[in-house]
């Protein structure tokens, strides 16, 4: 996929880089507001995807709320101006004082994983004279028509505060006066693309909710997590992800009490697409058993999603469109996982080649290490080029 | 195992922390200095294993030289205070600048991974009038009786240049007047416990160093890499590598010429057993299934070989040692990977309580990220304490 335009701009530029089409994160943003904001639910936006300040400040002009996962996010989130009133604080290893600063800060609501964080939270904000708002994060692995069952498969992760253990959690409630339960929150998993799953957690949620009621507990609001996915296989026929589906499906499937509000987590799909990872190819090389390899200058340093997860992305020759041969993408750290793609194919490739790793947008730079000693990856903008 | 002393020393620490046995960090260093130096064989230390400033300092006390793989490890390593002449510069993925500034330190060798590497590596010391010192990394994998053949297997890799190649690579070498092979490289894996791969090794280097000779090239070095292990199950048990036997396999089996030197790359087997990462118990759970987890404030932040390569570590709770239950050690990054093991049997553990986690010393801290905004991890030295 030629790409003179773009190749002739970067071409000072040193590489490797994460590039960020802004234009495509306020299309997605707008997308995703226009949608949720069909049913007034609210967003906010997982933090942990991608801290990277211009795009905490490009996010902050929709008003999303911001779904931390520790202290230091929610420092974060709180100095690129998002308002605590919006920020959900989640985890399941809250130090003393990660609880104590958010308990400073007044957030919207502790996010809370077990019995025992439920103790010290209490305890924390009893020092303190404070009252901390909290949503139960419940396992929602059972059976949703046979709540009184457990599932033992899923059930089976650190996530979570298990649904048998619920009678439990509000017998302790009663003895724990600075803590106030204002919601439930699930979150069931990540880059899911099967509508259907959506479907049945809201199915979930309902039996799980009006247990709760059943129990005496107003539930101020209920927090479905994130999962919604991108496409990696082909980015650039679905670059903004399908948010009218998703929250229709909420919508539609969850009954929300009267003054009930319903929160999301999303990360990936707010800046997976816009986020690609950069790179120059350095060297072209054959194996002994005749595979070509081209390795460039980015590594799992900067995007360790395929050496981690074996995860898939789209990869790109920007520089070249001539002929199609297959190769492994490699990167240049000492360690045999460090391989972008295996055998795929590619117009022929030379050294200074610009390749494009498409959707690093979430969990790329956030992961970032300087292994080997390496830099920390750059940023650089669309709107800057 | 309980320790109270230590307990006692940390009790005010911030954790997590790597904490770095210095004592056994001296020991292994004598030992592994002591026993190399029978035959006079160089070590180099591979940095990337830990770059931790203190730890190359003592290192440095030991006359080692340096493996680097990227050009800032170069830099670290001069900056430490290694001699430029003792440091090697391997790596698939050499950048302009990297190989720029390291033929301006006129390094001991480039470890060369590719031909075309050597056309660059050439070209750059053409234009600085300066003949850069090159070992041919050779992939080694080809039975070393029958050579002309090539095995597919790992040969399959990115690393080193194929032995198919090296007609090809000596005829290239005419035309390469700034480059000057010095010796030849291998390094054919990592964490190797059983002692017999490294006399298959030697055996192979042999008829590769032979094949060189019949050609007409006098290397002055051959440089055999690393890959000692280290004894993660019971580190207490083996604190020390077999240095010995590691070196004595060497000294018995590889054919030097009058004059040649050998070089070894270790890294694990220097540091991997003096570093230890230190957390505290954050949260004890119980999933709907039944399973106990404890949540501890390290994570795969800190120490990502258990989520990356699902690498074993020994873990100890050094504040209780009553009762045996089995449990899940688990990170509080919000990633079902992160777990640093499951079903291990450790005393009752509370809140509070202090793990180790073992054998951290060697691609622990050097690894590390910031992913969830943690924090990188400090490092306590055991003789400031």
């Amino acid at each position: 996929m030629l790409n003179e335009t773009f190749v002739q701009k970067i071409k000072n530029i040193k590489t490797p880089f994460y590039y960020y089409d802004m234009e495509l994160l306020h299309t997605t943003l707008k997308k995703l507001t226009e949608e949720s904001g069909k049913y007034g639910f609210h967003v906010h936006y997982a933090l942990k995807a991608n801290f990277d300040p211009r795009l905490l400040q490009e996010i902050r002009q929709y008003d999303l709320g911001v779904d931390c996962v520790s202290g230091n996010e929610v420092r974060c989130a709180i100095e690129a101006g998002f308002p605590a009133e919006k920020i959900v604080f989640a985890g399941v290893g809250k130090s003393d004082d990660e609880i104590i600063y958010a308990l400073e800060q007044n957030i919207f609501s502790f996010n809370c994983e077990s019995r025992e964080e439920l103790e010290v939270i209490n305890s924390l904000a009893a020092q303190r004279n404070k009252t901390a708002r909290i949503a139960l994060r419940i396992n929602p692995d059972v059976d949703p028509h046979t709540h009184q069952h457990i599932s033992t498969g899923k059930a089976d992760n650190k996530f979570g505060i298990s649904y048998t253990e619920i009678d439990e959690v509000l017998a302790q409630l009663q003895t724990l006066n600075n803590i106030n339960i204002t919601g439930i929150h699930f979150h069931i998993g990540s880059q899911i693309s099967q509508m259907k799953v959506f479907e049945y957690l809201c199915k979930r949620v309902n039996t799980i909710a009006e247990w709760f009621e059943e129990k005496g507990l107003n539930l101020s609001h209920i927090n479905v997590g994130g999962g919604l996915s991108i496409n990696y296989e082909n980015p650039d026929a679905n670059p903004v992800s399908n948010f009218k589906e998703y929250f229709e499906i909420f919508a539609q499937n969850l009954h929300l009490r009267p003054g009930q509000t319903l929160h999301f987590e999303l990360g990936r799909s707010v800046v997976g697409q816009c986020g690609t990872l950069i790179s120059r190819v350095l060297y072209n090389k054959t194996t002994g058993s005749g595979k070509r390899f081209i390795i460039i200058d980015a590594s799992m340093t900067e995007l360790i999603r395929p050496a981690l997860y074996q995860a898939h992305h789209a990869i790109v020759n920007l520089s070249s469109d001539q002929g199609a041969i297959t190769y492994n993408v490699a990167g240049g750290v000492c360690e045999s996982t460090d391989v972008f793609a295996k055998d795929i194919v590619l117009p022929e490739t030379k050294r200074g080649d610009i390749i494009a790793i498409k959707s690093a947008g979430a969990y790329g730079s956030s992961m970032a290490s300087r292994y080997n000693l390496r830099n920390l990856p750059a940023s650089v903008y669309s709107d800057k080029l």
